[in-house]
């Protein structure tokens, strides 16, 4: 169906599909299967339906919740060979690409035409726009231009009936009947597989200013996010990390601190716009209160400078051992809170870890590491989780379940509600073949 | 269930319930059913499904597709004692209100607060927050907040099983799961009833400017509105009308013209801001070509008089005989060769017929009135429908499908689109007695 030498089976050749690179989750693939067209990937997901054999589907393989990784003996669909990039549509601000396009190509692709991509995340080298869509993927930029369910004007996907459903007219507005592109954002590939998308491009921003403010806590910079936004309409992003990450970036880089007052809370703040922002967020943050030390860039290499103390710290904190990481949200009104309650839940169950804490300050999301913790022990992630709960939060903000979570679904969702996504998993994936496992745990096979 | 005088059985007392107001829809209804709690709402659900008694949910009764009103025998169930008005959180954006809440009602609530809601139409005074989740309503301001679904943070609702589902955490990311609110935002009723709803608010706009320019041709107006739209950020809306529109609503008004040239097309804009935008959006038009004439407003008073031009068209057009309505959209690219060609549709299908056509131009939205056909012959209607999906279009932009398209959908959505919505239905509402008819035809009972 794909041609042969699309089918890999030799363990060599598929081990760079069968791990994710937490190193956490992944196992064996019955195969690991590279299709180039839709047609294919409808034939490969019609046929795996009849024969009741399980698939993964998987982009760059960049995921955190093991949603994208054999579990032990399914076939890996891997939608990498999916690189169209339709023209860009400047008057519209829409492009079409195939679903394997990276996020980094997609960017470059709308630059060129002078437009922006709405989104940014540290992964854009990897993460495709499929398993963008897959996971309803977030980012630095969601407080502006909103999550990868904002950007998706319309997809082609394969049901797990093998079906292909496509919605590519780009109208802004049409109400003809059910979203089944939205619903298919975020369903981490256990109701259809994306192979196309009509995607949102913005006017590309020409100035851009970034700054580094450094807090006694995390109130200071609540604070300071809540006054520039609403001083300033160009945010673009509004990202938070603590002490011990600054720390373990600046020596795993073997690079200086931004400043030399200590802090405990940094705020990494990023304005852009049509016009020149830079005097305008340097006027708000000079009013800011409680600013213990900041650092301030428009040009891009200095701008990149101060945002890698935040992107770097996924490889810093890797490189220091295997994290427990868990994505997590709480309303913006228990963030504070949230964090006090959290470094206590530690100190008390696990001592002997160590915490890095770092994401998106507007909405309330924090990526949790831990480290020191027995690779398999999960009592301290369901302690976190539940904490996370009683703040009224979500057990994924924006990484999505995938297996890694599934067991704690109904922390944040009703009985009712997880009975209405396993009826609606039945009725696009009849033979339960897509992804099974993922965000709902095991469901009885059909009969 | 609701109590005695909740259940109307008296026609006399159903009767404002049975028909819509176009005039063209309705029948008898076996009683109209009113609950005022979501406890009520899921009684009688869970009731009929288990007798196998259809269900016509609706809340103010504007709909214009057939979708509120019974087809005969059907329970009504009238949703507008859920008036609960949750006070609004200005620091969030948020507001929490119950779905019999009136959309007049919610912005003057958002007003009293300092905020706004995004979304206004002229049935503001009886749309209510769930019908127009139901239909995921569009109105004036799609080109600045976007339609309903892009203010729904959350929603409580009731499936058709009787269960009851509710995500009104609030949290701007949040990827638990499907996104079970966006896919029942526009599904008619037919999925589940929503009793209740978390909603966006944003900052009110303090100053308001509106123009209302007129051109030879819609050519014109999209140039304009390009014009406009890359010159001013705080445009709000932008809606057009043409020469047989303005004199029947100034005959029926009695009103004089807004500046005496006569034009063929009109653009009635909309700018709003928290700074004094007037002067912005004079200057970009007054550097428009083509303008043959043009009236302006800020005060409250002489805005609305520009706007009455626009929304009495409705009325006037009632009062000049029962329309056949289709709300379609084609592709911004595309909407001055539809404008020629459905005027040329009609001088030779139906010479006799009076077309009034309105809308929103920026979503190449346009609501096709005519006048002086045969009631129950929809042949042009079917040939209208035709011509829009040639063009690309879809042939529901913001009214739904109701009961009144549903023959047509195929015209825009495939055989497997339509498969997978079906199936989606008969997931969310087994016993199939939510709105039968509406959106997918009829279904097949369950045995």
């Amino acid at each position: 169906m794909v041609g042969k030498e699309h089918v890999l089976t030799d363990p060599q050749l598929r081990a760079g599909y069968e791990r994710d690179w937490t190193g956490r989750f992944g196992s064996d693939a019955l195969a690991v299967v590279r299709p180039g067209t839709v047609e294919q990937v409808a034939a490969v997901v019609a046929l795996c339906a009849r024969e009741g054999v399980a698939i993964v589907p998987q982009g760059g393989n960049t995921g955190l919740v093991g949603g994208s990784v054999p579990r032990g003996g399914e076939v890996v669909l891997s939608l990498r060979r999916l690189r169209e990039l339709g023209p860009v549509d400047a008057t519209a601000g829409q492009v079409e690409v195939g679903a394997g396009v990276t996020l980094h190509e997609l960017q470059e692709h709308a630059r060129a035409a002078g437009m922006e991509f709405g989104m940014d995340m540290a992964s854009r080298g990897s993460a495709t726009v499929g398993g963008m869509i897959a996971t309803n993927a977030g980012g630095s930029q969601v407080m502006r231009y909103g999550s990868m369910c904002d950007q998706v004007l319309g997809v082609e996907a394969v049901l797990g009936s093998g079906q292909v459903i496509q919605r590519l007219s780009g109208l802004p507005k049409d109400n003809a009947g059910y979203d089944l592109v939205g619903l298919l954002a975020g369903s981490e590939g256990t109701l259809g597989v994306v192979t196309r998308a009509r995607l949102r491009v913005v006017p590309r921003p020409r100035y851009r200013a970034v700054a580094l403010l450094g807090f006694a806590s995390v109130e200071g910079a609540l604070e300071a996010l809540a006054a520039t936004r609403a001083a300033i309409s160009s945010l673009l992003s509004a990202d938070v990390f603590f002490r011990e990450g600054m720390e373990l970036v600046c020596a795993h880089l073997g690079s200086e601190r931004p400043f030399t007052a200590a802090a405990q809370a940094y705020l990494l703040l990023e304005a852009a716009s049509t016009h020149d922002v830079a005097p305008d967020l340097f006027h708000v943050l000079d009013r800011v209160p409680g600013v213990l030390g900041s650092a301030a860039a428009t040009e891009p290499r200095d701008r990149q400078r101060l945002w890698a103390y935040r992107e770097r710290h996924t490889e810093a904190i890797n490189a220091a051992g295997i994290p427990h990481k868990l994505d997590i949200a709480v309303p913006p009104g228990a963030v504070a809170a949230f964090e006090r309650e959290l470094r206590a839940l530690l100190a008390a169950e696990a001592p002997e870890a160590r915490l890095f804490l770092f994401g998106h300050l507007a909405e309330g999301n924090f990526h949790v590491n831990i480290i020191g913790l027995p690779p398999e022990d999960e009592r301290v992630d369901g302690l976190v989780l539940e904490l996370v709960a009683r703040h009224g939060g979500t057990i994924s903000s924006e990484h999505g379940v995938g297996i890694a979570k599934a067991r704690w679904l109904p922390l944040v969702r009703s009985e009712a509600d997880i009975a209405a996504m396993a009826a609606v998993k039945r009725a696009l994936d009849p033979a339960l073949v897509l992804n099974p496992g993922v965000i709902l745990g095991p469901l009885d096979r059909p009969a």
